[in-house]
Parts: C-alpha cells; sequence; structure tokens
C-alpha cells in the first residue's frame, strides 16, 4: 500500500478538497495506471452531495480515467508499462454468472463493483474513484485506447460515451434510420456524434432554439424544438429510434408520439420517477419504452475503436482539480460544453 | 340494402333492445356471413355507455363473429356458401399504406375501419357489428374458422385471442421461456392457454388465491400471488416475457421487478393514465414496457390455426341475446369465466 495524492470530500456538505488514500499493491491480475486525465461525470457531484443516500466518505469521485501503465501482475499479458488506458464505471464483478459471462457486467447477479464508492474487495472500505494520482485495477476492466485519438478528450468516453453508444449499438441503429436525441448536454452530444458516425438521419430534439448550431456542428440533420406542437406535429410518429438524456422528470407522452410503429424510446437518464404516461400511446403502435445504464467491458472496447476508426471524441473544458468545486457548480447549471476533464498534472501543483 | 334484425342501444344510459339495421348488398369484394355466435368484448360495454366519448348511436357492439357464408361477391375466390368463418375487430383498412402491406392494418395509416362504431365507407354513417343476423365484410377481412375446434367457443378467440396471441408470437415466445400472465379474466385466460401450448414456463400471477386451480386447470404451472412479497421477492428478475391484461390503472413497478434483464412486459389493457414508475427500474436491467393491441389478419389467422392444430377455444358461457344486458353487469363485475357468447339463433324468438 502506498499513499497517494487524491481529492476528496469528507461528507455531504465539504467541497473536495487534497486528500491522501491508500491503493492496493499491485497484484497478480492488476494494472497500475498512473491518471493523466479525469472527466467530470454528472454522478461525480450525486456522490458526493450524497444526493442517492448511499455516499460513503472520504468520496474521490471520477470514473472517466484516462492514463498509462506503470506496472503489471505477473498475470497481465495484454497491458504493457506505458501503454494508453482506460477505466471507466466499474472496476470489479464476479465473473462468473450468466450476465458477466454474456459481457453484461454492468448487471452482475452479485453486483458489480463501480469505481467509486462500491465495495473494494482488497482492502475492504469501500472503492476510490479517478480524482487521483494513480489507480490500481483488475485487468478485465482496462481498456484500450486507441493511440490516434485526443487523449484528454477521450476521458469522458468512458462514461458519456458508453452510456449513449450503448443503446445505439443494442437496439441496431443502422445507416439511414431516423434517430432522435433528446437533450443536448454532456450525454446528448455524444448521441448525436454517435448515431451521425453510424449513418442515421440525426434529429436532435430540444427546448432551447439557441442550442440548434451546435447540434448541427455535432452531426445533427436537423434540430426539433420540442415546445412547437407544430414542428412535434409533423415528425409524429416518425422516429426509428430515440435517445432520452434528459436527466430530470419530464412529460414522456410528446416524445411517444414522436415514435413510429414498433419502435423504442431508451432512457438514459436516472429519473425518479417516470410522470405518468398515456397508455394508449404506447398500445396504439406497438411502441416500447426502455431504460440503458452504461455497457459491459466488451461493449465499451467496441465503442473505443470505433472512436478511433471515425475519430470521435468529446467535446471538452480542461480544468485543474483545484477549479473542481467551480466545475461543479457549473455542471448542475448545465454551464459546459459539453464535458469538464481535469488535467491530472495538476494534483502536483 | 335489407332490414336486419339486431340488437343496439341508443344512448349512453341505455339497455340494449331489439333494433332493425340496414346492410349494404354484397358488392364484388364481399363476403355475407349468416351470424352463428357474437362474442362479449368488455370494449363493447365501453362503447355502448360511451365511456371513451367517441360513441355513435345506435350502437349495435360485437366483433367476435363466427358464422357461415350465405353469399359471395364475384371477386371473391377463397370463400364458398357454407363454409365456416369469422370477423374480427377490423372490417376495412386502406391496404396500401406500409402498416397495411406489412400485415399490419391495426396500424393503417389512414386509420382501420373498427367493425362496430368505425366510418362506414359503403353507406356512410357508422358501421354496426356483431350482435346482429348477419354481416357484410370485404373478403380481406373474413378468417377461416378450422372446422375441428367448437365452433361457440371460438368466438372469443377474434378479439381476446388475438389481442393475447399477437404479442406471445411478436416478441416471440418460446418453449422453455419463462412468462408471466397478469390477470384471469377474459384476455388472461387465453394468454396462459397459448403460453402454454407454446412450451413456456407459464405463471398466473395474480392477486386471487381462489384463481389458482382454475389458472392450473389453465395452462399455469405455478400460480403467484402479487400481494405475497415473499413470492414476489422469489420470482424477482427470473421471467423472460410478462403479457399483464390488467385492464385498469395499477402499480407497474412489482411487476417490472420480476422481468429478466433485457426482458419485456407488455401492456393490452387500456389503460389511462400508465402510473408513476420507477425510473431505475427500467434503466437497472434494460428492461421495456410495451404496448400492444389486437393484431394484424394474417397474424390473426395464424392464430386461428394455431388453436384448429392444438385444440384450443376460450372457455365460454353461452347466453340469449335477450339476457345481453344482464350479462353486461356480470361482466362488469368480473363474473364470468371467461367470456360470454351469444347464441344469435336467439334472435329469431
Amino acid at each position: 500500500m502506498a499513499n497517494i495524492k487524491a481529492y476528496a470530500a469528507h461528507d455531504s456538505e465539504a467541497d473536495l478538497e487534497p486528500h491522501n488514500i491508500e491503493r492496493r499493491n499491485t497484484k497478480d491480475d492488476d494494472v497500475k495506471i498512473e491518471i493523466t486525465y479525469c472527466g467530470v461525470c454528472h454522478s461525480d457531484i450525486h456522490q458526493v452531495r450524497n444526493d442517492w443516500n448511499n455516499s460513503q466518505y472520504p468520496v474521490v469521485p471520477g470514473h472517466e480515467i484516462i492514463g498509462r501503465v506503470t506496472e503489471t501482475g505477473k498475470n497481465v499479458e495484454h497491458f504493457k508499462e506505458g501503454q494508453l488506458v482506460g477505466v471507466g464505471c466499474m472496476v470489479d464483478s464476479c465473473q462468473h454468472c450468466k450476465h458477466c459471462k454474456n459481457d453484461l457486467e454492468q448487471f452482475c447477479e452479485e453486483g458489480a463493483v463501480m469505481t467509486y464508492n462500491g465495495p473494494d474487495k482488497h482492502l475492504g472500505g469501500h472503492t476510490l474513484g479517478g480524482y487521483s494520482e494513480q489507480i490500481i485495477v483488475n485487468k478485465e476492466f482496462v481498456l484500450d485506447i486507441p493511440d490516434n485519438i485526443d487523449t484528454k478528450a477521450a476521458a469522458p468516453l468512458l462514461c458519456a460515451g458508453i452510456t449513449t453508444w450503448s443503446p445505439l449499438s443494442h437496439w441496431n441503429v443502422q445507416k439511414d434510420d431516423k434517430v432522435g436525441v433528446i437533450g443536448l448536454g454532456g450525454l446528448g452530444h455524444m448521441g448525436v456524434k454517435f448515431a451521425d458516425a453510424l449513418g442515421a438521419e440525426v434529429v436532435m430534439i430540444t427546448r432551447s432554439p439557441e442550442k440548434a448550431d451546435d447540434a448541427k456542428r455535432l452531426g445533427a440533420d436537423e434540430v426539433l424544438i420540442s415546445t412547437d406542437q407544430e414542428q412535434m406535429s409533423e415528425h409524429q410518429g416518425s422516429f426509428d429510434f430515440l435517445l432520452n438524456t434528459i436527466p430530470v422528470g419530464h412529460d414522456l407522452d410528446p416524445y411517444i408520439q414522436l415514435l413510429s410503429i414498433d419502435a423504442t424510446m431508451v432512457l438514459v437518464g436516472a429519473i425518479e420517477p417516470l410522470e405518468e404516461m398515456h397508455g394508449g400511446g404506447l398500445i396504439g403502435g406497438r411502441k416500447r419504452v426502455a431504460g440503458s445504464v452504461i455497457g459491459g467491458i466488451k461493449e465499451t472496447q467496441e465503442m473505443l475503436d470505433f472512436c478511433g476508426e471515425n475519430d470521435i471524441t468529446c467535446d471538452v473544458e480542461m480544468i485543474d482539480i483545484q477549479n473542481i468545486n467551480e466545475a461543479y457548480e457549473r455542471v448542475v447549471n448545465s454551464d459546459v460544453k459539453y464535458r469538464f476533464v481535469i488535467d491530472m498534472q495538476s494534483l502536483k501543483k
């Protein structure tokens, strides 16, 4: 074990501040990673502030981790010292249940171990995330980062990327499908990029006309203003797939009306509760509402490889770790295009 | 045109009573049918009582029609005089939109013409249903009834049957799938029979322990009492498919918890509105909630053929048309096992 510099919150009221943490020694199946960049996800804020009533302090957030391998255990063949790697939302799972065997570790029957605030199998206590100098992770949960993409802008792929890629991929979005991405934030901007790269006809659906130019720059073919009844009527029954990234409760019915027969709207926001829905809206067109959460490790690697092949990264704003509390306020106010990434070199300041 | 005996309601407060109606003459594409049996569907009552605020009086209900061909138009080759046939919820559609071409007439872009209370293309006014001596229907909406099944018990297949068959078939329920049928009424009892005949492991899910024996007689392997928390916990995450036939608003969350990863619950009841749902319930297992309504004509024929091959009919209680108002009260009170069928010979009394 070693003392590692990190940033942590001590209780739900506290700002993040410098902290020393312990990491385990590198075990036979482990990869030790020096963290170079870490993305800032809204979940980080929820956990720091105990919004979900399950936080364990100190909370060291961060599950959009990019770094370089500095040491490997004796069973590790795939990763070599100096290699560029990533770690996302999970650092472990049982590896033997049917879901793990089906590459769906996010649905592990024993519970996937989240990168922070999960049960630490090695040191006891809870896991500590990527707002730190280094992390040690089982090789099965370490991802290859393509060499050709902008490393710092790749960090949010590990959460915002896979969260939007997974439903597009699982529901088999294809060339020329009409895909609506609802909400233009950290998730939505990746949904647009992916759907566009998959060859879909992409419509950004937003309440905010001022987001139209940016949506088109990101790859949207069209922008549909959800408060404009006339526009909404014109698109009624026309979408093959809807990716709903709105993170707060809202009326789903206007979007269900946009779906064509047999089409699905996938929710990726942790909305509690979903508001009342018009039952006839589903029944009258054999429509479906579904949920999706992150993605499995194999699928995450496929997403990263796709990003390498298609030169896709996130639109990011770089910050030093010392500015993290200010960044949190801006995330809460949706004042970031579209994701903050921490330059972890700043920890040395 | 001819004067035909029927039973009709004159306004939303009125009982059904004898009525003379007009039918068109048999046109080139038409099949004229002498009605022998007509099932009683809860929708009949909703329309008679104007529960959906779209009834046009007089309402002649009835869309579970069995009869014999008495005349055919010159373009009709498939049907011959004396042949046993059925008519379900639809008597026409545009026949040229993409959904009609895909055998999904129920989703016709111009609107399928319902068997009663739909716009009558031939005589103007609205269509009049099966509580009558005869009906004249376009050949594309007439179905073959297998010779080997009990004719009177076949009538409810045309609505209760296809409504439950369609989702089981469309979502590809297979041998050994664990299928839950929620609610044991006119729809639920057919869901159990079909799922059982498809080789699924069938669990009847009901609030009513007294329905257990009957559920097992109908084909359920097990009965799960939905108010028993311990039983519900034991089955959590284990169902490949849920067919929810509950016709009134209810909490969907306990049933969503029963679904396994990637599994779907299909609603076939016209529930308005669907109550608030726990968003995490969908997201935490990539689960789906969908709707389904009746089925296309091709699919209805497939269902009828399956019934012939597997000797499946509905459990029915026969009534004379003179008892229809009393039967309605019993349907409203769920006091029928499981569907009333009118012997249309009684119209001659």
